[in-house]
């Protein structure tokens, strides 16, 4: 199992961003690498606990990035680097996509005990 | 792009059940015939708003159930059909999942305009 299937948040409460997305297919290449920048930038900035994503082979993608608090989160879609990305988002690579911002108030999790 | 790809949510607040899973990668046709039925059974559901899910190839898979309020989660979640597959899912489908339920606060869109 990939270690990074699950991000390691805190005891709740803390914030969600679930960015649920359809890609349209073109620009891969680009989209590929700049995604992989993005959650390197995201992992640094203060107030960032964690990010869990997914992308199925029709194009749906859900990412939830986990953070401290909402000033952290506006903090983040500020930054001039991910401004411009999401601009790019807009223009070129997503048909669509949904923004929630979410407060986390419990969670819990299970891990296989005999898993080898 | 598949018109199922999004929730169609009301105006916030609502509640967000996020499941991150990592799937063991055995009983794959159960695993698929139950999933579907577990998501009609749920949208027949009293304050079940929508769903929201991806799997990538890896086994990694997210997905967002929206609801009401937190008592329909529960009741949810105590389904006697749901509870048996959430048994079989620890038993034998996952090998790992994460559960956060939270509570939506703001939500917005975007939906490309010359998508053809």
């Amino acid at each position: 199992m990939n270690p990074d299937t699950f991000a390691h948040t805190p005891e709740p409460p803390y914030f969600a961003v679930i960015f649920t997305s359809h890609h349209s297919g073109s620009d891969m290449k680009t989209y590929g690498t700049t995604s992989a920048r993005m959650l390197k930038l995201a992992a640094m900035q203060d107030g960032f606990l964690g990010v869990e994503s997914c992308r199925d082979t029709e194009g749906t993608g859900i990412t939830v990035s986990y953070w401290r608090d909402e000033a952290a989160i506006q903090q983040w879609y500020r930054n001039l680097e991910h401004q411009h990305v999401q601009q790019k988002g807009r223009d070129r690579w997503y048909s669509a996509f949904q923004v929630r911002v979410a407060r986390v108030e419990r969670a819990y999790e299970f891990v296989q005990s005999d898993e080898t």
